[in-house]
């Protein structure tokens, strides 16, 4: 039992020091003997766990992935407004981008053609996401009546990819102040004029609070 | 004099040839013989022009920026409505994402953390463009009085930027019916209501027509 909490924890931080030097470096320049070194552990421990970079790689992007489901099942549990919960996970998401290196790196691998085979799976991800919460906001009949919601989702999906991909050169971009300003800018011409005063572009702070992660920076606007 | 022509085609075929494999490859992986072979010039004649990969990428970068200030320019002088022609500028922008490999390249390179000591130039030169032209807008009296033009700023460029990353896996993010939906969804909640009716959310087909690129796919919706 005890070894077996050991070699999870290795494999834990095995994948966050690859994570350091995929954002630090790209995939292609990262070398496994310095992301074992980075996890303080041997060139032979990483290959117990590991076989290639490339499952490296493909283990940062899982727990990327897991990270993101975590936090936007615990949106939705926390907050039965689809809409609002939308609202809530896209803070949520930038809140991680800027925080979790994890998340940062299986984000940039998502576009780093050194590294994918794949395709890009957390973007399809959170397009999926995006889709069902507008869905279920749709049913719940809080969307304006001559919302596209296709229309709709491009313009979310490409505006929360876009703020990640800037946000790698210029934390700026990933600010709550970033989210805040452009839900403000789309709620009134997404929510029903009935809907729209119970809405905070700002994301609920109980929600927020609730992910778990650090708060530092969250809580201002 | 046609030394000179052949040297400034040669190095024209080299920066196209260099996008290609970064393209492709990502920059840590491309090859400095795989350029030049893609190029049909020795690597004696690579390195008359370029003394190192990194020189070759900023000339990717350099002609990226010249081929999108030049649309930009075109666009400028065939549109005098400042928010049709940011309307127009984002579709020439989205043509040159989908058809042009140095284009895509720049982009690309702008967020290779392998590739980019200078940071992120061409998002930068994006976002100030955006900015300008929204000003403009501003000055004419056609943006709705509640508009916060920082606000939408941010929209704009976030999704625009968003649209090419989600564009490299999957080209129809690219294709003119994204930011046609894009636009349709924006310019009631920017411009005032007497601007709107003018304003086409497919861009202007004689300034799009104009910019001197292959027109395959541009002209239907």
């Amino acid at each position: 039992m005890r070894k077996q909490e050991r070699a999870t924890r290795t494999r834990h931080a095995l994948i966050r020091s690859a994570a350091r030097q995929f954002v630090r470096q790209g995939y292609a320049q990262a070398r496994l003997v310095e992301i074992s070194a980075g996890a303080g552990v041997s060139a032979g421990a990483l290959h117990f766990h590991f076989e290639s970079k490339a499952a490296v790689a493909d283990a940062v992007r899982g727990e990327a992935g897991r990270l993101l489901r975590e936090a936007a099942a615990l949106a939705r549990e926390r907050q039965p407004r689809a809409l609002q919960a939308l609202v809530d996970m896209s803070h949520i998401l930038g809140q991680l981008l800027r925080e979790d290196v994890v998340v940062q790196a299986g984000y940039q691998l998502d576009c780093d053609p050194s590294a994918t085979a794949g395709g890009a799976e957390l973007h399809e991800e959170w397009l999926e996401c995006v889709d069902r919460m507008l869905a279920a906001a749709a049913s719940e009949g809080v969307l304006g009546p001559g919302v596209d919601r296709g229309d709709l989702v491009t313009v979310v999906v490409s505006a929360t990819i876009g703020l990640e991909a800037l946000g790698r050169h210029d934390g700026t971009w990933l600010l709550r102040s970033s989210l805040t300003g452009f839900w403000r800018w789309m709620l009134p011409s997404v929510a029903t004029p009935q809907a729209l005063p119970g809405l905070c572009p700002q994301g609920d702070d109980l929600v927020l609070s609730a992910s778990g992660r650090p708060v530092a920076g969250l809580m201002t606007p």
